[in-house]
């Protein structure tokens, strides 16, 4: 049986099992609810397999890695408030459901619950697994925070947009990684390469998500292509397009961006025209393999049997198809 | 010099020095606003007083009991979003100020710091004080989701609502002298004791506040006298009153509470009458008195000299005359 799978398998079982708390019920049922709506598990799985990869026996990293998982829940069910988001993989998101206080103290007492299971952690990595936790939170709130800004922000550039994903999604990638690896006794050099292959894979793949928001085939891709383009979304693609355009072609572009009312699929047209003709696909893959490429640089340095290494390559190239 | 008056200072100190982060600044500002407002800096105060019964070099507890600070302001943050408070200490609340997103965001960070700070304990009490912590936390929110609930639960009893400053209140004072204690290096029974201490004591101001909320001296109280009254806040007198009076009583008790109309001074002297008639302020300054006692037993059992314990019942008398 394919590991990865066996990893997501018992990861389901046990944030199933697992007693979060019941009264009062309006705190813990919400907790349970998000957690049952599903998702693939990766980050919990990446916390698992960095300590497979130096210690076969990954049961001391099983509560670790749904530390991970609540927490990163945690942050979509706060981040569904700030964003006034209605769903969360097709069903009510926990502020509709029951309302916004509901969701702000739910949310609060998954974070906490989130370190009553990174504490599970043996002894001698305790405090490194909780720093590096406490580190990649905060990263990911003021990566949440930069993305709130760019909203408004004008001078939004293409530096600042790869800090922001990197906090917002990168680090906490890295973080589950490293962590495994710590659990399982990795070398603090192998840990140190593993967080630097998953910041890079994570900053890889939200390229590759604005890539395919626009270039995505729309059976595969589950969501609407265009949508960033519609909402004017600031990502790489964009950002780029507006850094390279020339004084017509911008003026166009800005066009399109402040335009109030227009047609939604002339408007996803016109600006991949504009992407088009500036070459933006192909810069954006460039992009996108630089990061690929410096991964498995580090990925390369970690000393550990190449068998084991495939099991990583095999589940980051599982993950860069999945919607092409 | 008065050795907790040296503390509050030490933590001002502290507190306003210490290096929250600055980018986002929308994340941070708020974060330096609401340490800033003010407040007794009682909780840390006792982390310190915890420490210092048993280890005078009371260094090594700062930074946790800061962190028992942030955390405490974070749950203000985050309360004062819910119950739409539009002032705190006489500033505007954060929502206010900025907006609820930011108050959400810049709480969660907060929360962050308070775990980042507690782990600045000494390795051999981590994961005791850890784990006390996120216990902590987990029942302060608890508290504040039964709170929540009771503005519109129907069968709210006495013991539901002792419960709820139990959880929303007291704990947070219990924990704040065991982890102080902790550090310290007391014994486990010297800082169970102290825990008991701190429950009983946060119970019984918790029933103080109650009994001044209505029998307060408008002078020093600094609140509006019978506020509690006014807004139908189920406290331990209303609750206490609704399980003793008779049928025309309880009747009359009821048409003030569901009143919609009404004149604010009428309704606080009618509610007192009743008070009065049914001897409430006595019975609650009994229930009150009982936490003291019960307190002072688990003082009395702790193996320190004379002299520090004097400290910590000092500190406890000067909270308890303070308003009235």
């Amino acid at each position: 049986m394919d590991i990865i799978k066996h990893f997501q398998e018992t990861l389901e079982e046990n944030i199933k099992t697992y007693n979060f708390g019941q009264s009062p019920r309006e705190l813990y049922e919400p907790i349970t609810y998000t957690l049952s709506m599903g998702g693939k598990r990766l980050r919990p799985a990446l916390v698992l397999l960095g300590c497979y990869l130096y210690d076969e026996d990954i049961r001391k990293a099983i509560k670790p890695a749904i530390g991970i998982e609540v927490f990163h829940n945690f942050t979509l069910l706060h981040d569904d408030i700030m964003d006034n988001a209605p769903l969360r993989r097709g069903m009510p998101t926990v502020h509709e459901k029951w309302n916004p206080n509901i969701a702000i103290l739910s949310g609060d007492t998954m974070f906490v619950k989130s370190y009553e299971l990174m504490m599970e952690c043996p002894d001698n990595v305790l405090r490194d697994c909780l720093k590096l936790f406490c580190e990649t939170a905060v990263k990911v709130c003021e990566g949440q925070q930069q993305d709130m800004n760019f909203e408004t922000e004008e001078n939004v550039t293409v530096p600042k947009y790869l800090k922001m994903i990197e906090n917002k999604t990168a680090v906490l990638l890295a973080a589950s990684l490293k962590i495994g690896a710590l659990i399982g006794n990795a070398s603090k050099e192998d840990a140190d390469n593993l967080y630097e292959f998953g910041r890079n894979i994570g900053i890889a793949f939200q390229l590759q998500d604005d890539i395919l928001d626009v270039y995505g085939n729309k059976e595969t891709f589950g969501k609407q292509v265009g949508g960033d383009i519609i909402a004017n979304k600031k990502t790489f693609l964009l950002l780029k397009a507006l850094s390279i355009a020339h004084k017509y072609m911008k003026e166009e572009l800005d066009n399109w961006i402040f335009a109030k009312d227009f047609n939604k699929e002339e408007k996803v047209t016109a600006v991949t025209d504009i992407y088009n003709f500036l070459n933006i696909k192909s810069l954006s893959e460039t992009e996108m393999n630089k990061y690929y490429d410096k991964a498995f640089t580090h990925l390369d340095k970690i000393n550990v049997p190449a068998d084991y290494k495939k099991l990583l390559v095999g589940f980051t190239e599982q993950l860069r198809v999945r919607t092409i």
